[in-house]
């Protein structure tokens, strides 16, 4: 056992403050990372004032994990110290089952073991990235390319696999056309993955406000949804419409930006019960569905397609004692594109 | 112009009666059909009734059309007289978007001409196969193989095409296990096709009161859904969940059925509206859509599929002079599976 600082938020909706936790031994096939980065993503928030239902406190958030390996178990092959390493959304899940079989963890059929607010295998509660250090089974570690820097790597670890996994799963490349909507942590790295795959991507987003950072990060068009021309200009046009918004959206007019037989993916989880009229999907054989991170080799894949094409995460770097600032930003759409914490400052 | 003999709806949800129309001139690229067999599909009755808005009287049902081409005109290449053909739900469509050029007809961008209920090219309104004789454009022909009488094979052209293509489109084959929700007319299609593409077919039905039929049709398993063991039993299980049921259904049980990427595709159009939770399609990337019968080129490989695996509906033959009666039949699902209307007797 270590005792490692942390930020955590000591009940449903207090403030994150400093703490102290304790990291597991190193077991035969865990790898100890010095965390040097983690990034704050929307669904940290949700969780830690249990905009998704009832959670466990203290919570240490962050699943946007980038560091170093500080020290390696016994049975461990796949990395050694020094390597630098990340750590996403799942640090364990039951291996056995058809879905991890498949590389496909997140879908584990006993749910896979969270990064944070969960209970891991050894029945001790998770803590996630917002701390110096974690302890990791191997396989549930990825590794950072040389070319990508840990700080703009970090967010990929979950931003990045969510926006690649149904971009590649939805076959997002040359010829097709893309509508990213929403312009945040998830839209930004959407924008940029499908640009890199070639794609026509559009940025949907409520105002122009972001227009040139948009435009910028590798969308051919932008155009605002407050503007009911966009709608009826853009009918029929999508191969894949990601939705990057956890709001509730007027579903059945998105689903009509849809070409014959493409698919709007929802990637954001909105906290109110959402409907939707079943008439939407009606015609064009229309496909709703929703993507939930991505798998390990997934993640592996999507970094090392991301540093071949050089892409890393818009963020804003900040000391831990901005992390409730943060927070509130992020709720007030005020930043460009994440907020990383330089866990030196824990 | 011709006048035939039809049956025809004078206004909305008045019975059908005996009429007459105009069939125009056989042009260039027609071919004159005498029609042998009609089905009575359940939304001739949807539109009869007007239970999906405002319809066109009189009304002419029937898209479930099987006969002999008796006359061709100097243009047509495809079809001689005395050739076995049908005509199903369109009879022409722009031909140049990017639908029609996939062999998509059916998502024409300017909407097909539907076989009745519309209006053709020529400004007059179409009329459906309850009359002895139908003129259609060659390219909204298909042919029917000589394996299949005309009587079984007359449902395929919409109850087998509404089931084939989605069932195609998803993958099913080997290995893959697929439940058809509803015993009807397109359920029972959907069993008959979903085991001769080789995949393990579950029937859903409210009770296990055509179980016994289910199963000689081709289905592996047979559940109630009125049963929620059914539900938990067969949580997580299906590659594809083909709902033919047009009443509104617990949508978020149906899905929690589907496994890892499956889908669900809803081939029933509901008259009223219905709203589905956008969380029930959350988790396990699951998909929801729909499927809108087939293309002409699909329908033509979908009737040489039925041909090569000996597949026609189960049909009761009926004289035109209980058209009435069978559409209260198949409201109160008293059918197995389908109504065929012998034309002789119009």
């Amino acid at each position: 056992m270590t005792t490692v600082a942390a930020y955590a938020a000591p009940a449903a909706k207090a403030p994150l403050e400093r703490t102290t936790i304790e990291r597991r031994a190193v077991g035969e096939f865990d790898v100890l990372i010095d965390i040097k980065f983690a990034g704050i993503c929307h669904s940290d928030i949700h969780q830690a004032r249990e905009g998704w239902g009832k959670a466990t406190f203290p919570m240490v958030p962050g699943h946007e994990i980038a560091g170093v390996v500080s020290e390696v178990g016994p049975g461990v092959t796949k990395y050694a110290v020094g390597d630098r390493v990340g750590v996403g959304c799942m640090v364990d899940s039951c291996r056995e089952c058809d879905n991890c079989r498949a590389g496909l963890q997140q879908y584990c059929a006993e749910g896979p073991v969270w990064t944070y607010n969960a209970v891991g295998k050894d029945g001790e509660p998770t803590y996630g990235g917002y701390s110096e250090k974690i302890v990791v089974d191997e396989n549930y570690v990825v590794r950072i390319p040389d070319g990508l820097s840990l700080d703009v790597a970090a967010p990929l670890l979950c931003a990045g696999i969510t926006t690649y996994s149904p971009l590649k799963h939805f076959g997002v490349g040359p010829g097709k056309k893309v509508a990213v909507v929403g312009l945040g942590g998830l839209g930004h790295m959407g924008v940029k993955i499908a640009h890199a795959m070639g794609a026509e991507v559009t940025v949907l987003s409520q105002s122009l406000r972001k227009k040139d950072d948009g435009l910028r990060l590798g969308a051919d068009h932008y155009r605002a949804t407050s503007d009911p021309q966009t709608f009826e200009d853009l009918r029929g046009t999508f191969d894949v419409v990601l939705n990057t918004v956890s709001a509730p959206l007027d579903f059945a007019a998105y689903l009509s930006l849809l070409r014959t037989e493409g698919a709007m993916v929802n990637v954001g989880l909105p906290e109110e019960p959402v409907r939707i009229e079943l008439s939407a999907i009606f015609g064009n054989r229309r496909v709703l569905t929703s993507s939930n991170i991505g798998g390990i080799p997934e993640t592996q894949e999507m970094l090392d397609f991301c540093a071949e094409h050089g892409l890393g995460a818009e963020i804003e770097l900040i000391g831990a004692d901005r992390i409730n600032e943060a927070y509130e930003r992020v709720l007030n759409s005020d930043v460009r594109y994440r907020f990383v914490i330089d866990t030196a400052t824990i």
